[in-house]
């Protein structure tokens, strides 16, 4: 039985959203073999969780008496308050006591845990954090890094690549995800120092399907199914794809694809390379995106994908 | 009367688009004082010109035996094809018998040529190029760099973001366009290395009103009138803005935001810090493109833009 903790306190509509959220999980999956650890005020939780039909023997709460808010600075915060829903978390996952962790709460906290408080996978020089990209066939794409490194050295993208595909591979079910190197131009030789120092590397690997540079107008494409970047331009290209389901509903426009570049729908980011699941959700999230963070977690766990990056990665040490 | 040269023979459509583009230009501003060299194989475009109702004496056509191809190598091509159209509009502006330059050739050539053979304006570091950006309120933005410079100097930021403001002003009528410097969050000291480095620049700059960071999701809102950042970032993000609007039309959706999306309706985008106006537009321009691209080269004329660049950066060095 996995354990996976949720930070019900993370997010601008926490602690409902999240309760409701772990509603609407288990009833999609009423029989999934996971007990989930709601870390929070108990006061605020208790009730509103007495409200839904959760099976019982499913969750615990964790009571956290502090929480760090959406603005706070992760580093300090983290430090500052120990007992907070998000510090709590990862105490969990560092002591074994849970498999995965989710927060939909200050995002800088949750990258800053990830990377301090729990290992990174043997061989990983930095995880990264990913993105769905929605694609006219209804398949999803991923792009990695969407912000965790803002500053990239060649080696750097080149694992982003191997993590990116490792997930793409187990989670989003591609045979064989082709990867493709974001870039200005198609040709070898084009781009930034980076993306030209990085090409050949990506070339060489043997552990993914490399098909070269590919160009603003291929990421929402198949031209690839895993687009590297550094975390500065994925940030950028992240957040203007964002912008455009803002623009479609302001615009009040109905399109089936469209409607899928809510990324709400896709619940949170995962962090790559680290030893243990953890979700990022948005600021944002309301129920269907706990719901679907919490299925990512357990959908990680299930196929092993840690321990399968693990492997990769001693592998090609 | 000022001269502007165009290349008829850049572009997948021409020289028929480029005629027809010169043609539009006319019948829409029929007094226009300017004078246009039609650049290009005279046998092929002196034909085409004579089915469509332009001045006589509003146009000479200037023999070009060759071209250079949209895939060849940019300064191979450039040295080894003196007589191609490309080479020839250059030439023209650095003889002074050309006040401007027009192609939707090899962009790679044009960038090279605007670099090389004119000179750039003193106290200008790195040219740059810049392309529109639709806002919901039918205004358009500026970002400025889209791929002259793929990796930037933090200098370089602060003098895209002096010239982009500097056509935002002239050219698109903004009387104190704001300057925002895009980046993955909002506070002061977010950012890759060159970001946080280029932020206090900005910052002190006197010549423009600097907004601070913008994120993703600001790029297609009035947060900004001028959007600031390295040319592999800017090429990246104008690419995929440029493939919102091919999925708007595939998937048949009709909104007069989105139509907006189509770059082509811009013409070019301009070289900003040379000493001459110089438009380099899409591989796939049609007429209308051909025509808007007439029109900035005589509107960065009509209003002194690259004296008034030559000025700003005179006082500011």
């Amino acid at each position: 039985m996995n354990h996976i903790a949720v930070d019900m306190m993370g997010g601008d509509y926490a602690p409902l959203e999240a309760v409701k959220g772990v509603a609407a999980f288990f009833e999609a999956y009423p029989h999934a073999p996971v007990h989930l650890q709601l870390i929070g005020n108990s006061q605020q939780i208790t009730p509103l969780l007495a409200g839904e039909n959760i099976p019982e023997n499913a969750f615990s709460v964790i009571h956290a008496e502090e929480m760090i808010g959406m603005h706070e600075h992760p580093t300090k915060a983290l430090k500052e308050k120990p007992g907070s829903s998000i510090a709590t978390g990862f105490r969990m996952l560092a002591e074994g006591t849970s498999d995965a962790f989710i927060s939909a709460g200050n995002t800088g906290a949750m990258m800053v845990g990830a990377l301090f408080s729990i290992k990174t996978i043997e061989g990983v020089n930095r995880p990264t954090i990913g993105a769905y990209l929605p694609r006219e066939d209804g398949s999803l794409g991923l792009l990695v890094d969407v912000g965790l490194n803002a500053d990239c050295k060649p080696e750097n993208l080149n694992q982003f690549a191997q993590l990116g595909a490792l997930f793409a591979r187990h989670i989003l079910h591609f045979d064989n995800p082709k990867v493709g190197l974001i870039n200005l131009g198609e040709e070898e030789g084009k781009g930034n120092l980076l993306a030209q120092s990085a090409y050949p590397l990506l070339k060489q690997n043997p552990n993914f399907e490399f098909v070269g540079n590919v160009e603003g107008r291929d990421i929402l494409t198949t031209r690839a199914d895993v687009f590297v970047c550094d975390g500065f331009t994925g940030n950028v290209i992240l957040k203007l794809a964002e912008s455009i389901y803002d623009i479609v509903q302001r615009r009040n426009i109905h399109d089936e694809h469209f409607s899928r570049f809510n990324f709400e729908m896709y619940g949170g980011v995962p962090v790559l390379g680290v030893s243990k699941p953890v979700i990022i959700g948005h600021g944002i999230s309301h129920s269907i995106a706990f719901k679907n963070m919490i299925h990512i977690a357990k959908t990680m766990l299930d196929t092993h994908l840690t321990g399968k990056i693990a492997d990769t990665f001693s592998a090609s040490a």
